[in-house]
């Protein structure tokens, strides 16, 4: 969370690198930088807020997490504790990180810093008997009206900039939009986009908020290593892996 | 739904029963009347606001269930849907229940009708694999200013009517209060109270509406057989069901 | 599995706590001794069989258990290895005590030694995901010829010595029968006796052994605290436990 | 089970499609032909003692399964009767099956019909909560001496027909044997060789047969339509499938 490292969701944030040659002037690093990924239950709220924000405008936001026993490593949760089970804490920080990370990744990279959404965010974090799939209730508020289905339409028109520059480990579509009633679900859609996809779904009117949805993205594919991944794919092809470049390694990636 | 039938639980709306005068009147019924129990997801969330709702007056609720499957009955849900899975839907009348019935329970009775709650609560249902006892996160606003001290002491002051009667199935306390952090668990507490108390958790506040928290009710004992026998101890101590009375039953309930 | 320490099942060897007297003798304690539980798989085919034994003869078992999460302790098994899964190994020692256990149990007091009783098992461990009740399919073979129909008369007839004493802890029957074609199972019988009965079903012609049938115990009451304070019941109403005697405690067991 | 019937694993087998020629002609057909698929219990444990009957000539089997919910289709299992739960029945016929199946797949083809091998099996039969997967735990008894080398090496040097003719859905190895002391387990081992592989594990002495091993299938593939469709493959390769071959269709196989 450090003001100069990148939160990065190559399909949200990929201007936020934009820190990076200040970070190494602050610094006084020649070569190399830190970027990080996000807390893999902030990904799929994220995924689906990002085409959202810049029309709407996102004002709040209560959320419930219902996330898989993988997310917290190996041995992790004991099988008594997960078995026949819901726990409803998740850790001390990942409420905190729920709210925080967000609202670093939507803001606007300004020069020098990040300037932070400014969304209200409330999250309940469960741990559910799952391997893997973090599961996300979503209920918004926006500063600007929207309908149902302008929320559908921004979401299907969404093309970021991992799938215009067709990177190897970038989904397509990025968020997979599910019109069942009983969609997404872990077991069935976690796997979607080779695990990097977002799937959503309900989408309906909130009485409270304005709109409420679930979301759902594989918390170790896209939540970890894969993340990681097509982070590097992004800086790969932006030319910030010199390294890489240097060593004219056999990478290929699409022109 | 019925205006004159009453949707019954006796820590909740005793009063109400002063519909079955006016019920039995209206149907041109000289013996017998229907009362009901409220579906088993609306019982944690309401017995948990009903200390709240006089003293604060609740505004909104944004709720998120999870809930067991014992819930659908049997045979229910199959199995391979159930197992390392969550189904982000119950029925489609489930969240349109946890917004109705809440407000009729802790709406006022007028003479011949019930005045609802006016409460605005939108709820997301889902089935997780538990076999027994139904979670939910909720997420308040009040009309009324209303610290988490203040609410603390709301629940644990409060000593409804089954208890004040020591009724046989009467839960004491009626709200079992967990400080720990990961509390209520299905598994570890879904049995509080012979199955009859609500449990209820990780009160704090919550940065969008005022307060959130967590609720636990055994949805097969309190949510259902159980709730029915608690109504009809209820209705014998106040002489309403005259068939027992007049067939001088061995049933002993407390002075 | 020290010679000169019984391990007790107070139904199957009660007359092997005459070691003793032996074992104090010869580690020169005056006061005090050790007798230890089983382990917790070794007890519902240690049961079940106990019965068998003097009338039949045991030849040789092949048995396979599914045994529950609660047997590794807590934290015990990691919830990612138990989810959607069975493991095909316990522990190094399973098997074996499987083998020496029943055997030694079984066996017969020779003044200062226990004889084994010879029986041949080969036993399979597994792990399975059930929060308590270790299950276990046997096949046996007999040297002496057993109808299905001897064999269950056998168990009903049975008669041990703690339900003869009415000991409080003691289970009654001490075998629970089960004659439909799907029981027992772990989470609907595993409570039989209060968690101390052993419960037997599929009972039937086994075309390799001699016969076979499956066999449920509480891993956690009967194989572990309720064991101990069964056999601390067994010694007190033996007079074995002065300690107890000399103070004149309060505690009271039926005549 | 007709005797006419081949119900063909194309690695075990594949002689026995000789009965459709025969079968054609009994029931008075020019073109078509019945072939069947083993029950998915049934595969694992004949896939593994399928290399060792013509060498060590199998003489007993004692075997229990652990079978994953999909065994039994959709809705199937109720999912009150398997969380936390082993349900020790599958069908009526389960084990009935787990006894002829094999000894016909393993019987020798003489002319119009299949000489069965003649193994006495005894299988105990049980549901476990388990997504996909059939576990079985084989104890063995030979007619002649073979040592765990003797198998091991049976298992390993095994090539069959369908691995042989590099059939597009044939696994490669067949038998995938694991030396840890802990596998295969159903999560981590059913989609070897893309779902269709056997994994063998826990090879080791019985003090009761002669040998014990734990094998693990996918039922819903290789029990099933992955099953079904490496039938066809080794049928078309060997011009069976005439309605294909006709047609000049795209079907590409290896040479």
């Amino acid at each position: 969370m450090d003001d100069d490292v990148p939160l990065l969701i190559p399909e949200v944030n990929p201007d936020h690198l934009d820190l990076l040659a200040h970070q190494q002037a602050r610094r006084g690093w020649e070569r190399g930088f830190v970027v990080t990924n996000p807390n893999c239950t902030s990904i799929p709220m994220t995924m689906a807020l990002a085409p959202l924000q810049p029309r709407f405008g996102i004002e709040a936001v209560v959320a419930t997490s219902m996330q898989a026993l993988s997310g917290a490593g190996y041995p992790g949760v004991p099988s008594l504790d997960a078995i026949d089970n819901v726990i409803p804490f998740v850790a001390e920080s990942e409420e905190i990180k729920m709210n925080n990370e967000p609202n670093k990744m939507l803001g606007l990279c300004r020069g020098q810093k990040i300037e932070a959404a400014g969304i209200n965010i409330s999250a309940h974090c469960n741990r559910v008997p799952v391997s893997d799939g973090h599961l996300v209730t979503v209920s918004v508020r926006f500063k600007h009206k929207a309908s149902v289905g302008d929320i559908l339409e921004a979401w299907q028109s969404w093309e970021p900039l991992p799938q215009q520059l067709n990177l190897p480990s970038a989904p397509q579509p990025p968020l997979v939009i599910r019109m069942e009633d009983n969609r997404p679900q872990p077991r069935l859609d976690r796997d979607a986009g080779k695990g990097m996809a977002t799937s959503i779904g309900r989408l309906r009117p909130c009485s409270v908020m304005d709109v409420r949805f679930v979301a759902l993205a594989h918390n170790t594919i896209r939540g970890a290593a894969g993340g990681s991944v097509l982070n590097a794919e992004l800086m790969y092809v932006q030319g910030m892996l010199d390294v890489f470049t240097e060593q004219k390694t056999e990478v290929q990636l699409p022109a």
